[in-house]
């Protein structure tokens, strides 16, 4: 048996990329997915099917409802921009999305024994998104080694963003060598009410010009 | 109106006396509680009479389910020590509690408006838990002022921690001196089944030897 690992799991391209890496790497992966009044809840039927394909120790949805309190068109009554990345941070932001995220697999992973925790984030196409930057994840990682009994006892966590540098063409090609089924995957922020992917948002244009680049369907 | 705040709100004896102190800075302050699968639910109920007694701008009562993947005596099946203090970290400590706790006030911060967070953590009664010392919190503050819009755009957040350096007597001294009615709050890890507290439990074991210190009843 490998060492654990906590992989984040969302159901999207990036993340089945990151889990094929993290096995690919060795360890043997408990999947974490959330359920948090998202639109896209299409998502957690992806996560579900892509943990099953690529094989996970085990697969927790949890359900951390973020929509209580609004603030972002993923989760709120705010419309999904259709006409293309804007400058600045965009409206589809969830505040502090990540860092929950990152903290209840900080949980998750002390109380099994992984001390690695792997997330999808990329810097290249992150939309400007604060919480896909390397330097957000270096200070998740310093504050989780002392917030934690095992980090204050020497068995530091270690944050694996392994995507974090890699343009969506590269993460494609990657996870395609890994033997990943992108059909499993979607990444549309505001599917159809069908659970196909709108094709306008931010997310579908970055996804379908990557496809496009290396002359294959979408997945 | 003054500033918002988000107040970390469990019921307890500490919380309580945080958001009076919150409410005598001059904030508005917005309670957040968490039902997360914890043995002592009553405290959500003191929660909300807190809440109440003292006055805030709202009250949310966000579900996360952390007993989900145990690892605690607080939330698994694992006793509830009775015979005292232990050295060391002791059973009772909820991976990552503290920092999911914080993640998810970060994220209400944000969405409302709000850049200063409160939380009833103390270093002197703390039995050892790491999560509650002062350069986590420090950690804490940094990482979130990278990861958030507002902290990226200039506008950063604090984490108060006004009882930290705080013994028990001190701190009941203070919420009397406020108005606290203790009476309405419980501390105890393990209440009985009509919601009363074991008063053998390490919590327990400290209110009650402070209340007797300043020979007054437990509130």
């Amino acid at each position: 048996m490998g060492n654990l690992a906590v992989v984040l799991l969302s159901g999207g391209l990036d993340s089945a990329t990151v889990l094929a890496i993290a096995n690919d790497s060795g360890f043997d992966c408990h999947a974490l997915s959330f359920e948090y009044g998202q639109r896209h809840n299409i998502e957690l039927d992806c996560a579900k099917k892509v943990a099953k394909a690529l094989g996970v120790a085990s697969h927790i949805v949890s359900n951390i409802d973020l929509s209580v309190w609004g603030g972002s068109a993923l989760t709120g009554d705010i419309d999904v921009p259709k006409e293309g990345a804007e400058n600045g941070i965009p409206i589809t932001y969830v505040p502090a999305r990540n860092t929950i995220f990152l903290s209840h697999a900080l949980g998750f992973a002390e109380a099994i024994g992984a001390r690695d925790i792997f997330i999808g984030v990329n810097a290249v196409d992150y939309s400007g998104y604060p919480d896909c930057r390397g330097k957000f994840l270096d200070a998740f990682q310093e504050m989780a080694n002392l917030a934690t009994k095992a980090g204050v006892e020497g068995d530091p966590f270690s944050i694996h963003a392994p995507l974090l540098e890699m343009t969506k063409v590269e993460i494609i090609r990657r996870g395609l060598a890994l033997g990943v089924d992108y059909s499993m995957t979607q990444s549309c922020y505001d599917p159809t009410s069908d659970g196909k992917p709108c094709m306008c948002c931010d997310a579908c244009r970055l996804r379908g010009a990557a496809f496009a680049e290396i002359n294959l369907p979408q997945g």
